[in-house]
């Protein structure tokens, strides 16, 4: 049985949409257990308008809700009945195996680390989204943790990244590459010319070299390296790159008589392929190398986006990621797992 | 009379598109000059396919080309003969006002900061292309010239490129951003952090605060400050996705029988409106800052790009934006032109 904390309070649909999608998840599978965190009466009145498995979803009230804004050391210091630093301190002491969260992203990394803790030996504990490609999918890590990131720690990112989408997306010796601009060697700024080397010399991982930006939406790398700035760029800038063309799309499709009776014609069809390059469909971001899971879905998740990220975990604990990312790099350094 | 050297032999599409270019842009303008460099029998053998205005288009002979993957140092150092080092060094002198190329962008960086000079108070010049959005065009600010910059350059950045928004592009008094990882002030790197509150003490200029990626193409603000690397990554980013999303628009269209009717309905409205979204007719970049003017154009430039470019010289030089450039930055430092 895998027992996932969902925290029913964060997001901006939370909590129908997230009630939604917990309830959607436990009933794909048999073998989890979600436990809902946050003010009881409202979780449970919320609960009332479905239907599952008895004992399958518990409740666990949590009397306070972190804000967005609220700055996110103090958030997770100061409200200790918050729903967020609850279902934290329920995987930290192994009562559950992962928490989901479409909260205030400042307050869930700041979370794991201080509260989940991390593996021994990993420097830094990167949020690792899958972004969609022509390919597929590819993971870009690091996007959004830490900012001013060492070679070091990109060197860590690469091999928890690649037995990330080795393990739980299923590509067989990732190619591993770090965002640069330009694809010699001598390019980049003072970190990615540090870190190349490293990355050539790494043991264990597929390392093609550098990656153009332009490359990363047609796959041209399983696992994107970046520190948490440029990840944090590339991802919101697909976002509104994406946004922006497909309002010119329908902008033009909408401009003549003609073209409105062709875009009746063209819009089955065109959902279908554009829904490939959904990045909701894919889960939440992972925040790796915890002493459990975190993991953090989009602020505007709905239903169908929270139940992903549920079964992500299930995938994540039963490939036993943990265990293997303590394997590959527990065995360097012996920092501690908190700070 | 303003005088342009262009430099024939840079470019996926030299020399054919880059004189068919500078042909239109010399059949636009009665007060244009345009100087053709490279090699003299070449340029004339392709000059032979187009007609002109007498003495408006003539000829300066270069014997060598830069070719795109020489370490650009060394090609500026030592081919002193080459399209790219004879037209900077007629900009050096006054022969003329502005140069354009395709060719190597390191080159094209190198050689305007060692041939041509920086102004006086300028401490790096930075390329600065207009990138599309939903409302018109921004200025990314800087997109390759100076990886790992200073809190100073970027408030330079600022400065020049809302002196460049303003009396080139015609919007008054741009609003200028830096991108960042978050709205909040507190929020960023070491480098946004120390060089958000130097913005926002900056005389003369329109400081908005804190752009995230995602606003970038909704057109969140007019100028768009970032350190080369991150404006690298923005600029080739904004053509990836771009390119992905139409193969994946294309191909939703072709995908059955229905949807095919539909896209020949479409197509014509849709192309229109997607030129809009279109990068290439904006022109080149501007490397700024520089004791003339040095614009770089995509390397896979075709004629509208080229003549787009050449135009866009001529609104440079009328607006007289050296001179704005000199008296706002000139006034601080007494650094040197030259390295």
């Amino acid at each position: 049985m895998i027992k996932i904390a969902v925290d029913a309070m964060g997001g901006d649909y939370a909590p129908g949409e997230i009630i939604k999608g917990a309830v959607q998840a436990a009933g794909m599978r048999d073998d989890i257990q979600i436990i809902l965190i946050g003010k009881e009466d409202v979780v449970r009145e919320e609960l009332k308008k479905h239907t599952f498995r008895d004992g399958q979803i518990t409740v666990q009230n949590a009397s306070e809700v972190i804000a967005t804004e609220e700055p996110p050391v103090n958030a997770i210091r100061k409200k200790k009945d918050s729903s967020l630093v609850v279902g934290m301190n329920m995987v930290k002491r192994g009562e559950a195996d992962a928490i989901v969260s479409a909260g205030s992203s400042g307050a869930i990394l700041v979370g794991g680390q201080v509260i989940v803790g991390r593996i021994k030996g990993v420097e830094r504990p990167p949020l690792a989204p899958l972004i969609p490609t022509e390919k597929g999918v590819s993971l870009l890590i690091d996007c959004g943790a830490n900012v001013d990131a060492r070679p070091s720690h990109l060197v860590q990112f690469a091999r928890m990244g690649s037995i990330y989408m080795e393990h739980v997306v299923g590509v067989k010796s990732p190619r591993v590459a770090i965002v640069n601009i330009g694809a010699e060697e001598e390019k980049g700024n003072a970190l990615v010319k540090e870190t190349f080397p490293l990355l050539k010399e790494c043991p264990g991982i597929n390392f093609i070299g550098s990656i153009e930006a332009r490359e990363i939406p047609h796959g041209g790398a399983d696992v994107v390296v970046c520190e948490a700035f440029v990840g944090n760029v590339i991802l919101k800038l697909y976002e509104g790159v994406g946004a922006t063309l497909l309002s010119k799309v329908k902008e033009g499709m909408m401009s003549s008589l003609r073209s409105k009776i062709g875009a009746l014609l063209v819009k089955p069809a065109l959902k279908e392929t554009l829904k490939s390059f959904d990045a909701s469909k894919y889960g939440g971001a992972p925040l790796l190398g915890l002493n459990g899971l975190v993991v953090k879905t989009h602020g505007n998740s709905k239903a169908t986006e929270v139940c992903n990220s549920i079964i992500q975990c299930v995938t994540f604990k039963e490939q036993g990621i943990n265990e293997k990312i303590r394997e590959s790099l527990g065995r360097e350094k012996t920092e501690e797992g908190k700070e």
